[in-house]
């Protein structure tokens, strides 16, 4: 069976046993009831997706840079040429980008996924070959891929999930690489949200206001190719890229490995709204890494229910706010590991 | 000299030259301009704070935590008794309490010290004993403390800050336990900021409304008390508290020792307020770790322009926050010094 299909069906719901049981466990610590706020709401989640109390300290970690090249560089949606791709993967490989830095800081390990890098990539050990084709079409003139390159990237996603996982990876941080993916990310928020185009649609690196208006044409144009009928992988095929379907698949292989999955930006946000279109149940498996300064990432964290565990206006992607966010994580673990309860430590408890 | 006096007269702005050094070097680094957000301007100040670019990465960083009784519990303004400040400054020493534990986590070490417990406390390693005296006076009733009290623990701060500079600590993180002592810091803030008691008296730990009500009549009365040309330190002796007056001198201390300080949440914040009134240049050393759910402590933030690292809900106290910001800041420093930079990666810019 193809390894985002296997992945799909082994998905459920995270366990509300364990949920329940990290509850009341926090109200026992020496700590005020609710006194670390959404701190505790993230040790609950993850005591319910490993399924016991406390739940194990996600770590080790992995970033998963998945890289792709995108045919829409043709309408000038982005100042960048479409080099910078290759030569940023490169960057990842010699562990000078920002993802590097800060998965270091953190202790997660980065690997990156050629899934339809434009040029041929020099091997290196840090890089993994998958390449499904070489960039998108052009999503203003047809379907960025076909569904079956869709569900070809899609299995390259929960293939390195179930990997990871298999080999000890105790939690997953979305990580991205392609220059232009902005704007497939802002055509899937919008045809998957139903949010208009203008809404979803930002600057992503930093463009101008004239590039930008034409950014949201492109994004308009393509969601109405679409319709209202298109199912999920037919937006991700006709206006997605191969790295975001890579995403999508890596975060269902996280869901079906039970592992807590770190989505990074706006890009991870429009994969993870066609994970949870294609495999509803993945839902619970996801932390939002940070709130992107990208509007459309905005959109998803509201549409999704989720709420940012960093706020620091990052707009980079490459997995940066997924890394900052990871500490906390792993502390909100701890906190339910490590705490002594009012009884352990003879505490009094408030006289209400 | 005084411990207090002699810091005061050592902070000096920090250096804009590392700053515009810093600066430069953030648009150099191979991500877009500005792409890094506020991770960028925390590196642009701890490069300020420093004096150089790239700033050192602000470790090992220590955790003092402050602790004191307050006579304001006698008006009912909390259903802890005050007997748990003790217990907690014991479950500090045990390792057992949420900050243990996020220290712990970010590589922090925990201080106690009792500047004030109403009790007296059996010796421990990580106690340091420097009580000014059993717990403060009801500052309903009238002073909280004298000044001359309010400068020996403003001392008290100022001192274990130079020690800790002296043996080598890079990050100073602020922490504070005292049942009752969001009253005196409500009072400290209405008076310092000009905002009405209304505004600032939050609900703490969690009390009801008739207890909240009670609550801003007391620092209502306390701050009317006081009148308009109440100076910092009149402030403090009036309606402080002696762990706030402590924070006070530890954030002076530590910008005299040219280390960033990370303030927790609104004890911190009235500290912070006290310390930028009698020293206003301590104010570019200031990080604030969290935003916490009371009230005050956005009071703070806004009449300091700081912009919290970390967002989550908090109102625990005891330096989680700041503790849970730590990696951050030292994320940001981490950037500056490891990111490639365009030239040395070979990464095109963009094209405008």
């Amino acid at each position: 069976m193809p390894a985002f299909d296997e992945a799909a069906a082994l998905v459920s719901i995270p366990d509300a046993g364990a949920a329940a049981k990290a509850r009341r466990r926090q109200d026992q610590l020496t700590k005020p009831a609710g006194s670390l706020g959404r701190l505790e709401d993230a040790g609950i989640q993850l005591a319910a997706i490993a399924g016991v109390c406390p739940p194990p300290v996600p770590e080790p970690a992995v970033v998963g840079v998945f890289a792709g090249d995108h045919g829409v560089l043709a309408e000038g949606v982005t100042p960048w040429p479409q080099e910078v791709t290759a030569q940023m993967v490169a960057n990842f490989c010699a562990g000078g980008a920002a993802v590097n830095v800060l998965a270091g800081h953190v202790g997660a390990a980065v690997i990156v996924v050629d899934v339809g890098v434009a040029s041929d990539l020099p091997a290196h050990p840090r890089l993994r070959s998958a390449k499904v084709r070489a960039g998108t079409a052009n999503l203003a003139e047809g379907p960025a891929m076909t569904e079956s390159e869709a569900r070809q990237a899609l299995d390259v996603g929960a293939q390195l999930a179930a990997e990871l996982a298999e080999s000890g990876t105790r939690c997953l941080l979305t990580g991205d690489m392609g220059i232009g993916n902005t704007t497939p990310s802002a055509a899937i928020i919008a045809a998957l949200t139903g949010r208009a185009a203008l809404e979803v649609t930002g600057r992503g690196t930093g463009i101008d206001d004239e590039r930008w208006a034409k950014k949201v044409r492109v994004v308009e144009a393509a969601v109405a190719r679409l319709g209202a009928g298109a199912d999920p992988l037919e937006v991700l095929a006709a206006v997605g890229g191969l790295e975001i379907a890579a995403l999508a698949g890596f975060v269902v292989g996280g869901a079906a490995a039970r592992l807590p999955v770190v989505l990074d930006g706006v890009i991870a946000g429009a994969a993870a709204l066609v994970a949870t279109a294609l495999v509803p149940e993945c839902a619970g498996y996801l932390f939002a890494g940070h709130r992107s300064t990208e509007p459309g990432a905005a959109a998803v964290l509201e549409h999704l229910g989720l709420a940012p565990l960093i706020d620091l206006d990052l707009r980079l992607g490459e997995g940066t706010g997924a890394c900052l966010a990871l500490p906390v994580l792993q502390g909100a673990a701890k906190i339910l590991r490590d705490m002594a309860t009012f009884e352990s430590a003879g505490v009094t408890e408030d006289h209400g």
